[in-house]
């Protein structure tokens, strides 16, 4: 048997006190260790809040997924939002419910939630996000709730809602890798049992799933030219969140098929329908020029935003083979 | 049988929605329905973030706890620490996951997460903060993290590093009148297993534990008046969060036993270790004078703050029989 113990919540505590602890930050006045952080925004700048629940066995599985890669897209989510409203991050939060066992050391070997805070805080660093403040509270199962504070100038974000009749539709990246990766993961798992394996994080098909990279600083470059109309992350489906775009700004939409950038490996389906893949969703005036690559990623025009009529579906599909109504397919709880 | 059926996540979003939206609120530009929310502090404002993670089987029991009990002090918990810096609360934030049957109507009676949401929605109208977002999700157990944003002028915060030898040491309230209650609700469950008991919710000697109130009055007090050197609410256990002040100041403190207002029927021992009285604990210069109550709520003199002396206790109780070491005795997760 190998021995192994738990590390209590206090040296947990510290020691991720002590990681989180990066450069000197002008934003963070106030970070660990006191019943709230303080944070210092620029003036004339808003703040743009938002929550992420991951749960166990509903978001991620940890016999699927290796634990540094539960830590990166429990944050890369709320990443992403700050991405769709054009934020800036100020800082990061987390509230953590971990069973006991997640938080023991087998022998030589860091306990899983170690592993969990590597690919946390490595994106953070990578997205110069401080981890600000949160909680940690033992749990039948792990959960991992992210909050995410950005800022953004007064009336400038990026929302849902601004969408107009010949508006043109972008997405950054590729869609539908994400939906292939996790179908990718489940048939292997039933092969092999390990969580953390390298050859497997590795693959570069299960990137989009594994390691997605919230688009922040192309929110950023959209932003600032206020070059789009309307904007959303990915994270529910293409299907889905251009319906969010739709609803919110009482609009109709149609996509060509055929300009769908499609990840290689997934299938169309995928990329209409699966989640997760983070890339952006965007509107912008006809008039406006959407270069081809926005800070290294590919942007693709897919679609135009139309009048609603009735007796038309709100999304279409355009094929081939014709006009097609696209409906809403994505993930609902208690459904 | 009871017919039950299950709200969709959908029917319950804009059920929270629509219940969420209060009367137009200047610093939430834009609330639940886009990727995040959009807080508009005043000018010279700081924000203040603090999260608080509830789960059932650790930090509530569905058998013990009506419902609404446990939204409400979800969101004081949050607000607690809000208090406890001196922020006005701006708005709140709310990632719950459920387990299916907890978003089940049976028959004519409403589900438990609309019950929580009772409790939740009233302390928040209460506190006037609105609830400005968050996440859903289908979950094993029964898990809330609450998040809070405030607004603190810049610099005005009260902290709990600031406490200095010779300062004199102050509790809002009554003490151990949380621990008293959970006792009392822990025997008398194995009598009525009815959570939602009406007589037990209303019973008195409950009060301190089911309807805790945040402090915020008397946080804006001190913070306005910049009265307190320190300050923190009373999470832990008086012993723990004057730890908690000690080691964040570098000093250390003595209480007087009798001194102690302990809320009645509880024992000492609850208003030294009980927990979860968010009563507010702080320091304040010896010349500045404290009145005997803040905004409605009685402030008692307790003790006073030291310099560390080797060899010395950190904590030290003053009791008729001398003076005893007095340890620091907190829940601690893992341990």
């Amino acid at each position: 048997m190998t021995p192994s113990h738990a590390l209590g919540e206090l040296a947990l505590l510290q020691q991720i006190r002590r990681r989180a602890a990066g450069p000197a930050q002008t934003t963070v006045r106030l970070g660990i260790g006191d019943d709230c952080a303080l944070l210092r925004p620029r003036p004339g700048e808003e703040i743009a809040i938002t929550t992420d629940l991951s749960i166990a066995g509903r978001h991620f599985h940890p016999d699927w997924h290796p634990p540094e890669a539960v830590g990166h897209r429990a944050l890369a989510r709320s990443l992403s939002d700050l991405a769709a409203m054009g934020a800036r991050p100020l800082a990061a939060f987390l509230s953590l419910g971990l069973p006991r066992d997640l938080a023991e050391r087998k022998g030589r070997r860091p306990a899983w939630v170690e592993r969990f805070f590597d690919g946390f805080l490595a994106l953070a660093a990578q997205c110069k996000t401080p981890l600000a403040g949160g909680d940690l509270a033992e749990s039948p199962i792990a959960a991992a709730d992210v909050v995410m504070a950005g800022a953004v100038p007064r009336g400038k974000a990026l929302l849902r809602s601004g969408a107009r009749p010949g508006d043109l539709l972008y997405v950054t990246g590729a869609l539908g890798g994400s939906a292939a990766g996790l179908e990718r993961l489940r048939k292997n798992t039933g092969k092999t049992r390990k969580a953390g394996n390298q050859n497997r994080a590795g693959d570069a098909l299960l990137a989009p799933h594994l390691w997605p990279q919230p688009r922040i600083p192309q929110g950023l470059w959209l932003q600032r030219r206020q070059a789009a109309t309307a904007a959303i992350d990915i994270s529910d489906g293409l299907s889905t969140d251009l319906d969010h775009i739709c609803c919110e700004s009482g609009v109709a939409a149609e996509i060509d098929q055929d300009s769908i950038p499609i990840f290689p490996g997934a299938s169309l389906e995928q990329a209409l329908h699966g989640g997760e893949d983070y890339e952006l969703l965007f509107a912008a005036r006809p008039g406006v020029r959407i270069p081809a690559r926005i800070a290294g990623v590919a942007v693709t025009r897919i679609g135009r935003v139309l009048k609603m009529r009735t007796g038309r579906p709100r999304m279409a599909l355009l094929t081939r083979g014709g006009r097609m109504p696209l409906p809403r397919r994505g993930w609902e709880h208690f459904a």
